[in-house]
């Protein structure tokens, strides 16, 4: 591939895992422009081994630009993804800033590429939302999918690098008797987990259950699948898990759900019962695949209609980075 | 109380709490008998300051003890609770031996106290059994729930004291750049997760879920709740955490739910949606209370018959051994 790309927040969590993934699939270098704030601009990132410095974002960072990666929050992609399109890019944009638009595609290549069209503006969807929707949209868009309820378990990784740190080094805080400094999370989050620290609506939910409910409608084209979810961080770096309990509109057994997943793109099976062998966060760093396993068929629903499973992925690859990049790659050879 | 009490598994993690919380309770010193197996047998454990010797558990152990403790394992309880009744005692078995034997009450006291009657031998229920129970019951007894739906994030305590040095060293070791070795548990705990390591059924549950759906079940008196759990094992020490999804036969509000927590035993309200803060094991963590938060009305049952809420509770007291120590207490007084 040699089109011209520019990656807006490229010193952050999800930026830095860009450039892993862009010279892991061999984006040719020359055609790269790394951009963020002021704050951040002079610094330098490792691409493929070469360090690359980072410009300030500005006025004319997109001019010639055919697909610009946005990761450096809503505030900012409001500001940028129009200019971004006026100078003729194309913008995949990892924020929350336009994912419910309608003329907006939030998309899953998986899922739903066909919903890029000649979109200019396309939405990358929430992490927690898109390592849900790789185990569960296989199995709706065969046998449909009534009701959700989903947990999650979800890493440091989803608020950032700074989250990340703060995770090491409040550990080490405790671990060492100090006293542990929450500054990024609200609450200490070694050795602790909390509610997602996302506002609360009138409902009682916080924006993160609200995106995954909104979102996976979205992406489903189901505007209105019944989904509740309950959002927790956990100290974990940067893979999240979740638990999903699955209504189905007509029973299906754990046997054909394990069928349809190991067929399923994106999808890795590791559900060896015998050896209680399951996902874990740790085994699903690092790689572009989540990882799905205790599929079994849900005791409490007698009519045969219930899944129970867990998932675990990525949350800076499939969660963010690495489904940004499949999009871009959409745009480019689309 | 002037009861004789032995404890057997004195030197274990829920062996330390059984001290900290009878002489927290006021029980006299005399009366105190620390017992383990050959292993743990002369070591020390403090109580209200004083340093008591442990003996190891024989034939004579029991000889005027009116309540003994038991936490040391399902095959030390099934060997040792007939000899401590033939010798007299009443014991309260926090083990799974007995739990679902016909003639075993099982008990959370602010439950099913009534249960308890003359039994010599009283189960203790399993950790996370207990803390979704207290959630759950006081609005079970009012409004019937048709079905629950929990996910677990629990805690090392809870496969015992060397699994929360396992998680401390480990974590050490991770932090240090050193690889991480698993012992206890079968897989690394430090800022990873895994689903419970207690053996898969034929239907693909393991251990700890069917306790939590079994137990539930006859602590209820509900024969045939429908119950589906998925048990997570969480890089945190010593509180136990659920999202717990409920349907109610009929519709119930968030609010009506609130009111009736907010009156239950044994819980404490933290669901403060203004400031976002809710419940976390850290919180819990030495405290008798489980603390529920995050009440609402689940958005995924339209009829209003969902609820969504969260809880957390310490895994070694009213998870294990302030249960415990609530039935002696009834044993001793009733």
């Amino acid at each position: 591939m040699q089109a011209k790309i520019a990656i807006l927040g490229a010193t952050g969590a999800v930026g830095r895992e860009f450039l892993r993934i862009l010279g892991e699939r061999g984006v040719a270098p020359e055609g790269l422009r790394l951009l963020a704030s002021a704050r951040s601009a002079g610094n330098t990132c490792t691409y493929c081994g070469q360090e690359l410095s980072v410009e300030q974002v500005g006025p004319d960072s997109f001019t010639g630009v055919d697909v610009a990666l946005f990761s450096a929050g809503a505030e900012v992609s409001r500001e940028w993804a129009p200019v971004a399109i006026d100078a003729g890019a194309r913008v995949v944009d990892n924020s929350s800033a336009f994912r419910m638009n309608d003329d907006v595609p939030l998309v899953v290549p998986e899922i739903n590429a066909a919903a890029i069209g000649d979109a200019r503006l396309i939405a990358n969807p929430n992490c927690s939302t898109i390592i849900m929707n790789m185990a569960v949209w296989p199995l709706h868009s065969r046998h449909p999918v009534q009701r959700i309820v989903v947990s999650t378990y979800q890493a440091a990784s989803g608020a950032g690098r700074r989250a990340m740190l703060e995770l090491e080094g409040q550990t080490r805080d405790v671990l060492g008797g100090k006293p542990a400094k929450p500054d990024v999370f609200p609450v200490r989050c070694a050795f602790n987990l909390f509610s997602h620290n996302t506002p609360i609506d009138a409902q009682g939910y916080n924006t993160e259950e609200i995106k995954m409910v909104q979102e996976t409608r979205k992406i489903f084209a189901q505007p209105d699948m019944a989904i509740t979810a309950t959002c927790i961080r956990v100290p974990v770096l940067r893979a999240h898990s979740e638990t999903i309990n699955l209504t189905f509109r007509e029973p299906i057994t754990a046997q054909e759900v394990r069928e349809i997943l190991l067929q399923a793109p994106g999808l890795t099976l590791m559900d060896d019962r015998e050896n209680n062998r399951f996902p874990t966060p740790i085994d699903a760093t690092g790689r572009d695949d989540c990882l799905v396993g205790r599929i079994r068929q849900d005791i409490s629903q007698p009519d045969g209609r219930g899944i129970d499973l867990f998932i675990c992925g990525d949350q800076l690859r499939k969660g963010a980075a690495l489904n940004a990049v499949q999009i871009a790659e959409a745009l480019i050879s689309g």
